[in-house]
């Protein structure tokens, strides 16, 4: 009996030793295991510390815990262009039955020939022809159906991989690790809000609700018998550059305290997002790793970064280096290591 | 020793069953105390039920648990005309001084003289001069602090109360009660957005990223050496008839299971909360209590109610009878009950 008890003792002991061990390690796991140790992996556990910590002179209530995030180049890749444009083209392809002019008429042209040279000089206007002839027409239900379907069977012309398998690991780490510290974490993009929202929640753990982004017109109609939403071929809102703040304004009603962008169309949020009181955290991704992803900035046309690169120097942003600061950049590599 | 560790035994007994006792109370405790039994109290109470219960073949995910509300006669009331509208009025008298011109300009002379007959003639073309006089021109910081400053002194001329006061206590029992079942609580109103957000969080609980209404463009710009947000004199976006649900989809990016209006203005909402899939929840606030608040429906200049109100009757929406269903309008009338 006696020894029944020491022993029941020693168990309970044991179990709470076992108990704190695992609590212990699990608080002390590294929540960016794929990034290198340095200045940037630093800074982002500085910043998140120092806001939820509730004795920190910088504590942040979670209510205003907001972090913004670009998309193209900041979650995931842009290279060779867009993706959204690759969804565009494969539109184009897929509707061009219905469409016979397009054989004879540019932008469509360049792209049903696949004429690289005629397609580097279609400019803005062309890419605009393009988004309306290939996102508009459709109800909201409809437009969100063609996406999923593009996504489930278009891969990467580099990697032979689905798009959404090109998101950055350790951006995915930074943005669960934000989560965890009750931080509300939105995309603020100039891609096609529609186009984002079908998959950001299952990618990103971003639900629709928290996606920004630039938009075409909808109307409110009775398609047949049913309501719809019906997309129409009409510019609603673009959401790059000085679009950035306005949308962050419209859509959150408040300032971020955190924002991660790559390019100059980022410009404009991260010093919106600088400008705020109290504790800011404004955070460049420079492509520097041209054997794993692509190295570019001021001069690329996709994603170019100049401006916003000088200003984050010289203000002291954190400026991402992706080749040095990540140990892998998609989810896939971490299999090989 | 033995009389002891009964008692202790007694008291462990004791703790438990006050314990239990009080979960008991807590978990049959009325979520609605301020409705009177009834049709309208049963709705609601048995669809939050068949949609958070597991088991139920209702049950709806949290994720597509979104509620919506519109403001103006649905959460708060709306006579004699739209808060806003008061407030516009109160701006332009302080802004006078500065504005010459108005003593002999319409509809700001009406405005400045109190002139109810030339005050009901200014018609919607009118009722945007007010609004861009007095809503244009600040940043948006500087708007808000405007909101803030009016509220605190400003008086409802019936009720001598702020506004704040004038919503209604059986709503603010729905908004709670949805929200502990999991829900996301919307407001989508015509009303101005930045004119709501400042205090929505604080009186309704929901937080300035949940607040969706008209707005006019804001202009990113170097005010001083200060970045800020401008507004302009001009619309950007009407949240009213065919714009809320257009105003849904670009806020929220999935359709709503509940939604809540009281005139014509939300039918288009109801509507399109009713075509979604699965189950749904439409209900209408009609306006029956002439003597603790108003009697109005379809002769009603302010919250005209005729067409969503034939559609809530055939089509089974929840028509709420503010007479009939509300044991009390507003919170300060628990005071006295």
């Amino acid at each position: 009996m006696k020894i029944n008890k020491v022993n029941h003792r020693v168990k309970k002991t044991l179990v709470a030793v076992l108990l704190f061990a695992s609590f212990n390690a699990f608080s002390h796991q590294d929540p960016l295991p794929s990034w290198n140790e340095g200045e940037s992996k630093k800074n982002i556990l500085a910043f998140v510390e120092k806001v939820t910590q509730k004795t920190s002179p910088d504590f942040v209530p979670t209510a205003q815990r907001v972090a913004v995030f670009d998309n193209d180049g900041t979650l995931w890749s842009e290279k060779p262009v867009y993706f959204q444009l690759l969804f565009a083209m494969d539109r184009v392809k897929e509707m061009a039955a219905e469409h016979p002019e397009w054989k004879t008429t540019q932008p469509f042209k360049a792209v049903l020939e696949n004429d690289q040279q005629a397609l580097a000089k279609i400019g803005n206007k062309g890419l605009l022809e393009l988004v309306m002839a290939t996102h508009a027409g459709l109800t909201t239900a409809e437009f969100r159906q063609v996406v999923i379907t593009w996504l489930a069977k278009a891969k990467h012309p580099k990697f032979d991989r689905p798009y959404t398998e090109l998101v950055y690991q350790p951006m995915l780490e930074v943005l669960t690790y934000l989560r965890e510290n009750g931080f509300k974490t939105y995309i603020v993009s100039g891609g096609g809000i529609e186009f984002m929202r079908p998959w950001t929640e299952k990618v990103y753990g971003i639900p629709p609700e928290q996606v920004i982004g630039s938009s075409i017109k909808t109307e409110f109609q009775m398609k047949g018998a049913d309501l719809a939403l019906v997309r129409l071929p009409e510019m609603d809102f673009l959401d790059d550059k000085e679009g950035k703040p306005v949308a962050i304004q419209k859509f959150i009603g408040q300032r971020p305290i955190a924002a991660f962008g790559n390019s100059d169309g980022d410009l404009q949020m991260l010093q919106w997002t600088a400008a705020g009181e109290g504790p800011r955290f404004m955070s460049i991704v420079h492509h520097t790793d041209e054997k794993n992803e692509w190295a570019y900035d001021k001069d690329s046309h996709v994603g170019k970064l100049d401006k916003a690169l000088t200003q984050g120097q010289s203000d002291g942003w954190t400026v991402i280096d992706m080749k040095q600061d990540w140990k892998r950049i998609y989810p896939f590599q971490l299999e090989n290591n």
